[in-house]
């Protein structure tokens, strides 16, 4: 496969994982053209890209046998294990030169397993992973943060770019789910900031709209105080990406942290937050239910 | 004092305080033309505004005694109390129906007391603290942060604009304290945030500037990992804020929660870093500095 052979005509796309994420990154590959195999563990979930034309395989390994570039989006490591390594897996199907790309958010240290064991196979594999959530996949507004070797990933700008408006290639295997890392510590920190924010300014019998307002632009403002500041404010918890899966994420970081010895206080703190929420039956609720936690451990409500 | 004599023709104003923030403050009033007199306890520290045409007084009663509006901007909550309860103090020399402004970060509960004591004195007292450091002072891009009688607030409205771009009416005496403390709790989470993504991106092996681009727009973005994140990479400590102080600020904000029987283990948290920092000599360094607490923690340095 030359680079040439990366366009809609001459390359066959496989995608595994329809989900509330993949379902969209999916169709705007085929909305470009591309001929794409999909498979996916509920079909029902991959109904709307078959009715666009999609061709329906029975497991990974099918799918990567009739794929020139296969990518996945499943849910947590041990789908990812599976779908590489199983014995209907990606690895026991894929083409000789052809590209695997895994986009879920996993272990840096499985993504450097898939991209050893894919070369032994002649095969280039590449961890993506995103941020940007259900909206940024269905807008196609995704940020890409890429791992593998630096040729391969430049043959993938233009299909990443189907996907999202930030594509930033990080360095070499697993590199893409380390960056992936370093967003979701930040994050994590930070809406433990604007959830204890919040609280104070309640507790203080302030108008918390006017406080998000006043604090949401200067040095602590960013997007999740201005953006789910308001929400917690609502009560309105609808996901844009699950507690549940921000649980495995953080879970993720703080494995490879303690791998490597690396103490990341603040992390495990805001760890044991979100567990309390999945101890509450909140995993399918949306991150900014962190707030929730808050108000139970404080016996308080923010909405009025 | 109506509100048409609030212009620089008619309104004598007090300053008391000119340390890095405060001499920047009085500068921009002295420029819109109002006449000033000054005292900081350190004589030199005001020779710039003395320069410029500033008349000396020898307390803040003093100031007081001569200014339809004083403004104090001072260090710790002791400073403040001193300024306002002293012998030489604020009120002691206040005139009827003058004003008189808080800007220092201090105690919400502190504010309360002093505008009562002014209310039975017939002087108004609003406590004003302001965000943006001293690049803000100097820019004249604070955010201010407003508690006291709306109508007394409002007759601030010209001379706030001339120290910052957001003026925002909180609520009653304590609410402009209270607002700036929801800042500084969002502020040291997100900075703890920052910290940790970075030091597990370094331990990761990636390329942290590169991190700072991929991560600093999307959901986990915000001032702090875009302006300061950067510093830490650099070992900029060159302070925007000092370490000391926003120690001072965190310390406030526990106190108030612990009051109202309100559980913050972030701030805590952050807060006893932050404290770590003070054990290390380090209080004269910027808030950025809180790098150096994770890197002393983890036997790393970002610095290559």
């Amino acid at each position: 496969m030359n680079s040439d052979q990366n366009s809609p005509k001459s390359t066959h796309v496989g995608w595994i994982g329809t989900g509330v994420m993949g379902k969209w990154m999916c169709k705007h590959v085929m909305e470009a053209g591309y001929k794409v195999t999909v498979f996916t563990r509920t079909k029902s979930k991959a109904e709307e890209l078959l009715a666009m034309g999609a061709a329906w395989a029975e497991s990974p390994r099918d799918v990567a046998s009739k794929s020139d570039l296969t990518f996945s989006m499943v849910g947590y490591p041990k789908d990812i294990r599976d779908t590489y390594f199983g014995e209907n897996g990606i690895l026991s199907g894929a083409k000789k030169n052809s590209i695997v790309v895994d986009m879920t958010t996993g272990p840096p240290s499985l993504a450097q397993e898939i991209f050893n064991e894919a070369k032994k196979r002649e095969v280039h594999a590449v961890d993506a992973p995103v941020s940007g959530g259900d909206v940024g996949a269905r807008e196609g507004k995704l940020s890409v943060m890429i791992g593998g070797e630096k040729q391969i990933a430049e043959r993938l700008n233009t299909i990443f770019q189907l996907m999202g408006k930030t594509i930033n290639y990080m360095g070499p295997a697993g590199a893409g789910q380390h960056t992936k890392m370093c967003n979701q510590v930040l994050l994590a920190n930070t809406m433990l900031g604007v959830a204890e924010s919040l609280v104070y300014g309640y507790k203080a019998g302030l108008n918390l709209e006017k406080v998000i307002a006043a604090i949401g632009s200067g040095a602590a403002g960013g997007w999740a105080i201005n953006n789910l500041g308001p929400k917690m404010l609502q009560g309105d918890f609808d996901p844009g990406f699950f507690v549940e899966h921000f649980v495995k994420d953080l879970g993720i970081a703080l494995e490879e942290a303690r791998r490597t010895n690396l103490a990341l206080p603040g992390l495990a703190l805001v760890d044991q937050l979100y567990v309390s929420l999945l101890a509450n039956g909140k995993g399918r609720l949306g991150t900014q239910a962190l707030a929730l936690a808050l108000e139970q451990m404080n016996n308080v409500e923010l909405r009025k």
